[in-house]
């Protein structure tokens, strides 16, 4: 069965701004989705901010495998609830790829338990995107570096968690560096960040940054059983104990109680 | 100086458990505290769930170099104020000693980014800590394990995020295990987790439990400045580039403008 | 197309030592590849120590998707050579699965770059294999934990580096516990490191340990082209420059001279 | 008492080539231990590749906290057993601070397990080494980056294990990046590799890179015992377990035998 796959995008921009309408104009999640179906692996639809429950009812998110997530102007307005459901399936093993200005995502910042903040400057200035990792499976396709002709710089200090993977750095004209590809696991979710999409710049129509995509929802695409257990803390009756054991000394529950939350 | 550490305690059943009080007449922190100070290079008060700000006022914490919590049946109680101020403190560089049922505090579980569960049992059985890294700064002055004569069991999976070190294993008993000692870093901040500390009993009077915990403290502290910097995403204008570069292509925000969050 | 599976043995205790001889009557080696074989994604052969390169020609390494390994009396007799030739191919991408006793191999210790020393005790005692990870490719098709019946203790601390995930810790009969499933990567080679296995009790034939393997075959398996450039550090001459900039200064290298290694 | 720490050197482009010479005119390695005994609490000496044992006699590693480690031309010429001796101590708690072409030293490539190659250009250009953590150990007195006016270009990608830190990533004028400082631990010891320092320009005379060497040591220097124990796999007999177990089954070794190695 193919990876089903939701690309969610903010969507303001995308119909607000005049530039992005002229590079985008079914949006930057439609261009996205259109991208990542290329490939007959994956089965991607779109959701959008201004939809019920922005898009992401947890019956979809329950027969979703990843999750593409983009924003920049509208952080605060995306729903702590919605934000919640997201991480609990990502904990349970669903996919996350995070995207360019997403790094101050909701949902990014809840996973990763730092900032995530950066440096940036807006001058179309050119970024090298140097492989870490020429045979990570997100690294499949390309070569030893590529160029995005015109980004947005995001540069370092980015206030992350050190990665469990650096898969990508760049390069920028102007004189930064930058990790713009790199790996989390969160519970049972793989996590992928990457940095290039300025919107102003055509940068999800560019071939390199395309298979990047495809290739991060086959990386974080997990096939094993959701871990639905994580969200609780099982007591263990003592009769139940792997080893017989006894009870001994005092204690805070009763038998059959729930603990504390 | 000596490191300003503040020991915080929910303080609940401490008050209104007969067993709990009977072990720590004064509170489990005060005795925390107690513990601390008789190492001469660290020095610390207390703060408690029913204070105001829950005693960790703004003013407070950024006299604090290491915070150490506990907390069981309350995490709830807390404000998501003085959370957000805590973690705050910790990515600029202040150390975080959380202990025992406090794996489900607010505080941990937003710095960790997972749902931090576990598996139970309170049937006060037999806990062998074994020290996985014997030069480790926190496993100092202890043997190659220690007992907890009479514990809480706390099981795998434990689901929190890779650490960076997993310091101590616990054998149980009833035949679980559990990462018992594990070290994290969050933006400026080293984090510590350690499950030992089960209210009712007498496990704070523990001569090595009071090593780790005086270790612990030590090795969290941070003698750098505080990275105040970590919570702005800061604009780089265009003619203060470490490289001479010119503007280039279109862009989103007017020059001087603050970024979106 | 299958994944081209080599299991190594040592063949000396399964030939020489009546109760190995009476558990595989065939070697370890040929119960572990029947074991992997009864999975059709996987086409695994063996190779022995006895034979002439120990079975391990260049020519079958290059063929070669991930290799098991099982050693215990001999490993000072693998030739260096071999074990360099190993190394090489696991850099390149080709993946290792490191069996019990082989925690002391020639080429595990090369890989780690630690003494990979731990505690033993040979009593027939009761092991314990806890998940830490439910839905890590490894652990699918495994309950809670499994239990060997009868197993030879290996306890911490385990000198190894910090793993890149812990997905299994045993706990033992006789107090002790064990990082027993442990991953790595080097260079482009997934590695993992599997402790069960002590030849004198039929732990190979056990179900469980049986799909760990298979799973740890196709995990360790990667489909990307060799990184065949791992071995070399390219001169990238000044008129090669990604940026154009032009030579200044002193240089110790002629043009076209190759560093020194 | 201070850090005793020694400052190796390969010490021969020190003698032999006229622009090294002019830079550095007692080597290299003087020039280290120069800026290093400027910090009253560091001890620094000297040793080279000429001197019997290479100047590294098992007596005086006993008595190093901390070595640093300069070669480049002459990685083959240093013996086996002095490899060994230094891996030895680090695996004790010994730190290591390996520099610039050290990254194909013989110690380095065994402490890590990898090739540890990278891309290389000898044009004299600009690197900016930026700090991606303001508030480590290693970084403290620098600014959010650094210049080194003329360098050796070094490139990803650089075939090391995913670090346990980066704490510096470096720009150059052509177009590369390169993970310029990054920690690892290996058994009890410290190991931080720092890119900067080719010898035909004046690097080790930078203010801000003796900042990184005094840093680095300190950082390096673990107080704790050696941990001496990390090269045995020690056996724990049956009557000697830490919980009362009995001999079952058949096993390999007679009661007191030795372990295999």
């Amino acid at each position: 069965m193919a990876i089903r796959t939701v690309v969610w995008g903010e969507n303001i921009h995308d119909r607000e701004n005049e530039t992005v309408r002229s590079v985008y104009p079914e949006g930057m999640h439609a261009a996205i989705a259109v991208s990542l179906n290329a490939d007959p692996s994956i089965s991607a639809s779109t959701a959008t901010l201004e939809q019920p429950e922005h898009g992401l009812s947890a019956a979809r998110l329950k027969e979703t495998d990843v999750l593409t997530w983009w924003g920049h102007k509208a952080h605060g307005a995306v729903s702590d609830e919605v934000v919640q459901r997201v991480a609990e399936r990502v904990w349970e093993g669903m996919g996350l790829i995070v995207l360019h200005s997403a790094h101050y995502s909701k949902i990014f910042r809840k996973l990763m338990g730092t900032p995530c903040s950066l440096k940036w400057r807006e001058a179309g200035e050119k970024e090298r995107v140097w492989v870490l990792k020429p045979n990570h499976p997100i690294a499949q396709g390309l070569g030893e570096s590529f160029i995005v002709e015109r980004t947005e710089m995001y540069g370092e200090p980015f206030s992350i968690p050190e990665p469990l993977e650096t898969v990508f750095i760049s390069w920028y004209d102007g004189g930064e560096v930058f990790r713009s590809g790199v790996t989390y696991q969160r519970g049972g979710g793989r996590i992928f960040y990457f940095s290039p999409g300025h919107e102003v710049y055509p940068i999800y129509h560019d071939a390199n940054v395309q298979t990047v995509l495809r290739n991060a929802v086959k990386w974080a695409h997990s096939p094993a059983p959701a871990w639905s257990g994580i969200h609780n803390a099982a007591n263990v009756p003592v009769d139940k104990a792997p080893e017989p054991i006894s009870q001994k000394g005092p204690r805070l529950h009763a038998p059959g109680e729930a603990g504390y939350r």
